[in-house]
């Protein structure tokens, strides 16, 4: 057990929370451990994973609106593991940042009535996070939290990128394209300026069941495929990605699907599990010997890869194209689809260093480079929670 | 005037209707005149082209649904300068054909059902050509009747770049990509065929008031940026465009918009004028000095040369722009703008030449061409109808 001082990370998505332990280590927040529980599981459980141990812990507390029991039980869990006692500081993964949050904030009274304040522009994902900060403030009120935005690493971005082509007032309004998995893409800029410094213009595929892309200009980012919503850009698990405007005046008008229709079907029903009718997972679908299931693969490859042609457009150029979260890190049949589309630019794989998920994964010919990197949400929401607590 | 049977086109928009006027000489329709009638004006009037000629005519018909009275004195008014008499065959510009109308075809009752039964799929514009083709049938019983539509000539498209990432029993039910403005397309494909033969992969940006991109691969429809609908793709006078699908959902959910509300906004004041809050004429933009005015015609140009780069990787390469219709053919400063984000794929524009709305507008040294088309749908209807008149 350390004896510094220990800070935790949430990041609370619609079904899973994951929470990160780090040691305080001067200006380092340092891994210790993760815990992840699934949400829509019954009963529930707390999958701990400690270095090389990895160990799954059932849960007696059920899941309720507030959240007490799970969080109250999965503390004392944590305390046969970690020493709780010198937990000083938690930092949460909150999805909206809106115009006001463009960097990690302390969560005080008036940061949680900002955030609170952001659920119109994002309904169905921001409540997750606010629900964890609102428990942990009555379960542990000495914990000091901070808050770490998916929208706050696109900030940098061109008003005219963000801008829709919708009357100015409701862009004044705030119905722009704001970004996200702003916590992945900051982490691979990173990465990327240690690693391959000389990649001036690249994008970034983050494909995981959510999925956008981010282009990159020496780290800054000027363009992100989501948007105002989490169902723009590149098809995803079960959200379409970009559809023409005119399809849910369609689903709404001639065939008088109510709104919350059309809701369920664009998160829930669409994107790879809606054009294959097989499954949402692409390990399936690249298993599955049905056209379907192709097709969808193949969809999913052709809008990554033409939204990285307009992403270059923006860049004005493309120097590398980078592969990270769940598929973009373990399916070599997806980036070589991809990267298959934009050999034209000058992009050629080595097909035995994708196969094994290398770093490098274009041949040492080719003009654009490929690569692949294992992205750590959990790594930036506690280096930007210390920053917060450093700063104080 | 001519003794050889004449052949008229109607191309009706949903303020104007252009009637153009050719004689059939053997295989060829050769154009002899053009009118046209503003839909909106009060009182109406026909403005007649014939060669040099110009003249402007009014009429005393009101306008009624049935169109009879507009109509019939309209052909009265032609007769003083065609011999009407010799009006064989109509031709009608009809937007949508769906999957069953991939070429012209004589409108028998069958045919007429037809595109009746594909108004869901455009309600707004389909029952424009309706109502001309009904009314010709009243008053010219006579007269034999085509359509050509704007969606067959996209036809040729992979059904991959067709499909939207939503349930696939939506797609089989028509909810797909259909593509538009494939009359001007198609003109412009034979022109670049015969003036620019190694143009083998070339995006047509037809950009008027109602504007869209085409994706040509020897001079055969890859892809096109509209849409299921005519509000996807790039941004026009006053539709948006791509448009994040959230954007919807918010208005109507969070903002309690209605449908007819969202369709106005969205048809009517979005685009150029949405976010210029001034104009949607970009001759007006541009002449306008205010940043708003500047802010629109970026983002369309933006947005366009976006639009082009996620076309190339379609095309899998990129041999040439070409740029038509009003916007496309006369203003030099849209197509600079363009062409300057392309710079990285080795678009270079020669100056004089766009400024002077040439043929041929980059550069001789430019590995990528650039061109200025003027399109004809007129004479695509024309010939279409003649086809179809020759076969039967």
């Amino acid at each position: 057990m350390s004896s510094t001082d220990l800070l935790l990370t949430f990041n609370a998505g619609s079904s899973t929370v994951k929470i990160g332990i780090f040691s305080i280590e001067g200006a380092e927040a340092r891994h210790l451990g993760k815990g992840v529980i699934d949400l829509r599981a019954e009963p529930l459980s707390l999958g701990l994973t400690k270095g090389s141990q990895r160990v799954d812990m059932p849960l007696k507390a059920k899941l309720t609106d507030d959240l007490h029991g799970v969080i109250d039980e999965t503390f004392t869990l944590l305390a046969d593991h970690f020493d709780m006692t010198a937990a000083a500081a938690a930092g949460h993964r909150v999805v909206h940042g809106g115009e006001r949050f463009t960097s990690a904030v302390a969560l005080d009274d008036d940061a949680i009535e900002g955030i609170e304040a952001l659920i119109p522009l994002a309904p169905l994902h921001q409540p997750q996070a606010l629900r964890f900060i609102h428990a942990l403030r009555h379960l542990k009120p000495h914990l000091l939290q901070m808050a770490s935005f998916d929208t706050a690493f696109h900030s940098t971005q061109d008003d005219l990128v963000r801008r829709l082509a919708i009357p100015r007032s409701l862009h004044d309004e705030g119905i722009k394209r704001y970004g996200f998995h702003g916590l992945s893409y900051k982490f691979i800029a990173g990465e990327l300026a240690r690693r391959a410094p000389h990649a001036a213009k690249a994008v970034v595929a983050h494909l995981g069941s959510g999925a956008s892309l981010c282009a990159l200009e020496n780290g800054i980012s000027r363009d992100c495929s989501m948007g105002f919503s989490t169902l723009d850009g590149i098809p995803m698990a079960t959200r379409p990605g970009w559809l023409d405007p005119g399809v849910i005046l369609h689903l709404a008008g001639e065939r008088k699907r109510s709104l919350r229709e059309i809701e369920d079907l664009l998160y829930h029903r669409s994107g790879l599990l809606g054009v294959s009718g097989i499954s949402a997972d692409t390990r399936y679908l690249l298993k599955d010997g049905r056209p379907e299931a192709r097709q969808a693969i193949d969809l999913f490859t052709l809008r990554i890869a033409g939204e990285i042609g307009r992403m270059a457009v923006t860049l004005g150029g493309l120097d590398a194209v980078v592969f990270t979260a769940g598929i973009g890190e373990h399916q070599p049949d997806v980036r070589a689809g991809v990267a298959e589309r934009l050999s034209w630019l000058g992009l050629s794989i080595d097909e035995k260093a994708n196969a094994a998920n290398g770093f490098m994964i274009s041949t040492r010919e080719s003009p654009m480079a490929a690569h692949v990197i294992a992205t750590d949400e959990e790594q930036v929401i506690a280096d930007e929670a210390l920053s917060v607590l450093r700063a104080r």
